[in-house]
């Protein structure tokens, strides 16, 4: 499969509902995904489904978590570096986005614009040197674009403190609501407002750190996101 | 356990990393589930996990999740009414905001502000017809406070076509972040801006559905969200 093409659906990226909003396109996917920057982590654990909101950052085809190397997933994950030996941790990572609230005449339709991409797979930890230092600019620059940049690199300790899990894009799709209700006919002449209600993200003043030197003015990566 | 008192804290709802972060405070977890709608919803089919983003609902201590009669979760969740005789579906569900990015002088200390909570159990298929009707409404106010009064209520056909779930609030925790960044004292000269760019969710103006009767206004309970 060429990078351009789209992912291959599988058993499990084919929703058996709505079927018409899920998209396997990879510029769609990417889309999603770099919009956010928190996903939600699911894994196993003794036989029961956990789900963790965390931090991740795209570099072309993998997706990249860290935590502190005693975290439970990331413990659970192993050892595992570019040749990838190690068992590694069945997830699914999953991120959304909320675009509107539709309210339709019945509550029945009512429903939700969104933006969401599902990624099934198994998370391997990453052990090379430099493809962890790629990941962990990746995870900082995903938040605000630029920030690797300026700001202190992490030192050894901190390196060894870190653990970075890889997932790559491969079991991937996207789904996708737009658009306003879709009420019954017989209902389009009741008394209900209908329509949508539009939901974004919004930044706020950024909020200097108490000990800041006052000479350290705001930076324009992140005036930018504002 | 009385109402008012704390949720009990379990194996796993005890975090391994930044346990002075996790609550067990109901009230502090009932705020966090109320203001927002959307969780991600994982549970394991195959031995693999899978998350899926869903609205739900808060009716007291107990949290409803819907979908179509033909969906994957809703389908394993199988049977089981008021008295519980169904094996139902383990589940994780995790409602996650987020506050603000939190930038560090150095890499490593980057983080989120944020509030989430998890919440651990068997979710089981609700069949009791006025259960079901006071979790749809939930569903339906969860949203819009207010709504499930201005809009047709389910007819019997629809009601037959949705699958509800009940997740009781028994095994569940919350997780805070906030304030500034934690940066190591040697680095505070550093030249980097450092602070808190904050975030929130915003709402549009709504847009009326493109049928809408002009004569319908905007409810008062949709711009009060605004």
């Amino acid at each position: 499969m060429s990078q351009t093409a789209g992912y291959e659906p599988t058993d499990r990226t084919v929703p058996t509902r709505s079927r018409h909003r899920a998209s396997y396109d990879r510029e769609l996917v990417h889309s999603i995904l770099d919009e956010a920057y928190v996903c939600h982590l699911g894994f196993v654990r003794d036989g029961a489904p956990v789900v963790l909101p965390t931090l991740y950052g795209r570099v072309g085809e993998r997706l990249y978590v860290h935590g502190s190397t005693g975290s439970r997933p990331l413990r659970m994950a192993g050892q595992g570096g570019g040749e990838v030996e190690a068992p590694g941790l069945a997830v699914c990572l999953t991120v959304t986005h909320v675009d509107g609230v539709v309210l339709a005449r019945s509550a029945f339709h009512h429903s939700v614009n969104y933006r969401s991409v599902v990624v099934h797979g198994v998370a391997r930890q990453v052990t090379d040197p430099e493809e962890r230092r790629i990941a962990l600019d990746a995870l900082v620059d995903h938040v605000v674009p630029g920030r690797s940049l300026d700001s202190r690199p992490a030192d050894a300790k901190e390196l060894a403190a870190t653990a970075v899990l890889r997932l790559d894009l491969q079991e991937v799709s996207a789904k996708v609501r737009t658009g306003g209700p879709d009420d019954e006919p017989e209902d389009l002449a009741l008394p209900y407002w209908s329509g949508v209600l539009p939901v974004a993200r919004r930044y706020g003043t950024p909020v200097p750190a108490d000990d800041l030197d006052p000479a350290v003015s705001v930076p324009a990566y992140l005036t930018a996101l504002g």
